[in-house]
């Protein structure tokens, strides 16, 4: 069983992967595909919520962890780079601290552990995909 | 030299990378990493722009190929999701079609064409560095 550098056993951790929501259906869709990718590399409940527009908003999101028998719930914001939305928003409707990004939230009966993730950042796989579009526009 | 599918030379074409915007410097520094990342892979220019809040706006970054000798620009939407700002805002700010996301516009004395790529999209690459963010949340 995949173990993570802390000992815990990465069965017992949730994800929630966070969209932004949009009154289009194409963030949605995409973000309900990644997470359907991520669940088949991981051993615990992946499940989504949105931060703006589309259900389920993410209190709902972290409730619907309940009974799943996680310990731990990293929430996932599938976002390029940090701004007001990841650092304040998000953070907030977590319910945990701003400046840590984790607290203990009240989930079923049980406080647990939710910690939230950094946003996808700088990475060459984004350079590269990016520039693969640039290419398919010219065909 | 490196050639796309139509014969087009690469060097001949001016990339101009776009981005959301924000009035925290994160989004830019993003955009301004993968760009010149982008540059080490691309014969012509590639340049900036951005939709909102940061400058150059988009009218200024394709004005900012004038003299460069590029026969082709490619818009390349920075943005995970199709959604109201790469299928509206970006296409009617670069002067293009919104259906077609392509059209001529006047840069310098030169009409020059303009394709509008489409956004990052669903990729294994995304579904694998999001991964790794959860887990390196988990340290």
């Amino acid at each position: 069983m995949k173990k993570c550098n802390n000992g815990v056993s990465m069965k017992d951790v949730g994800i929630l992967v966070l969209g932004h929501g949009s009154s289009l259906p194409y963030n949605r869709e995409l973000v309900e595909s990644l997470a359907q990718i991520i669940q088949k590399n991981h051993f615990g409940p992946v499940k989504t919520a949105y931060l703006n527009t589309n259900g389920p908003r993410i209190p709902e999101g972290l409730q619907s962890f309940s009974g799943t028998g996680v310990t731990k719930i990293i929430a996932l914001p599938l976002f390029l780079a940090h701004g007001v939305h990841t650092r304040e928003d998000i953070p907030r409707e977590l319910g945990v601290d701003l400046q840590s990004r984790r607290g203990l939230v009240r989930i079923g009966e049980l406080d647990i552990e939710v910690i939230c993730a950094e946003p996808l950042g700088l990475d060459q796989c984004i350079a590269s995909l990016a520039y693969r579009r640039a290419e398919e526009a010219l065909r």
